[in-house]
């Protein structure tokens, strides 16, 4: 599978623009825990995943995180670029959280296509729109729902995205996606352990009650 | 001023888009506290604020309401219209805040001339942009900040609106821009009036010392 295959809408690009897309992306293959984008970095291109995982936060002054959304294959991350458009006035932190192949398109070359074709920018709205939905979706989250309900929702999500009821986590990482205290999810879980929903042992949480941890979330 | 002095982007249109534009706007007087758009309307369209204030915000199950951002003279309204994207997974509210004068485009025929102009797909990105970074601020607010400050911001912002430091408001109503409990905001409130920041009376909301009311916000 090629670059061609990942990028929706490049059948409809212009040849002339097929070619300058496909002589200036690069293939980057970068290990989990590499950051690829932050507030002091300049414009990386606009990063499109072959395989692996990464996720977008943002940082407090005193240096909390929450997972904004997470990208996986065939998803094009586009506030890597975010030059491209001068009314996005916010820093995300692009991490990977596996490690990654993925294809780097630069963002001066986005940026020109985009400005002479309105599939490429119709394309981008609808992506800017699906990262929009989901800081919303985090947004009610975070306004609405207690703690227990989110790392309930986390953990089962976690499960879903490795495929196995025992998640290699700390603490610390849970607390960073959900920009909370470690102290705080440690409680959480020992108390989701004392009700029988979850195990835990050294560098591992395991999901024991898949059906009450559900039956939380909807609460 | 006509319409046309509104809308940026319109002498970059072709005649006839300009035409079709022009042919299906519709002029729009509404009062203050109408609902221009929620969850059960159909897709209204996009709303171009000839003068008065609009209110985006979202609602919990129990009626909760968070202010996610305010338009006012020349600013255009995407989400009334949010039919025109299928990534837009999302419900606000849009309430005029104010009497207000708008003119309202159909969503198909925006819709349409985005489809086929470069030059209208990368406005609307550059306005999604625009409220997508409004959101990322209050995200911010809202997982790093203390209602204190949070409080602090909104009369200060709430002044500099209104050009007055006598505020017309309820503790109900900031409340439901803040996304918190009319009690809560009682409570912070009258701390605020025995520090001498603000006086209070019924309905009204008057600022005593700004300086200390932004020392507040920013520390």
């Amino acid at each position: 599978m090629a670059f061609q295959d990942y990028f929706p809408v490049f059948n409809r690009l212009s040849a002339a623009q097929q070619q300058r897309v496909l002589s200036s992306l690069t293939e980057r293959h970068v290990k989990k825990g590499t950051i690829l984008h932050n507030a002091s970095t300049n414009c990386a291109g606009l990063l499109l995943i072959r395989s692996g995982q990464l996720r977008a936060y943002i940082l407090s002054d005193e240096g909390r995180e929450i997972t904004i959304y997470r990208l996986f294959d065939r998803d094009m991350c586009l506030f890597s670029a975010s030059c491209i458009m001068r009314s996005i006035q916010f820093e995300v932190t692009i991490e990977a959280e596996k490690d990654t192949d993925l294809w780097d398109i630069p963002a001066q070359v986005y940026q020109e296509i985009m400005a002479e074709s309105a599939v490429v920018a119709n394309y981008t709205n609808e992506l800017m729109a699906s990262r929009f939905s989901e800081v919303m979706w985090l947004m009610e989250q975070v306004m609405w729902k207690s703690l227990d309900k989110r790392v309930a929702s986390f953990l089962l999500e976690e499960s879903a995205i490795e495929g196995t009821r025992e998640l290699k986590i700390t603490h610390e990482t849970i607390a960073n996606h959900l920009g909370t205290h470690r102290e705080v999810i440690t409680r959480m879980l020992r108390y989701f352990q004392s009700e029988g929903m979850v195990k835990l042992s050294r560098g591992m949480v395991t999901l024991t009650d898949e059906a009450r941890l559900k039956g939380l979330q909807r609460s």
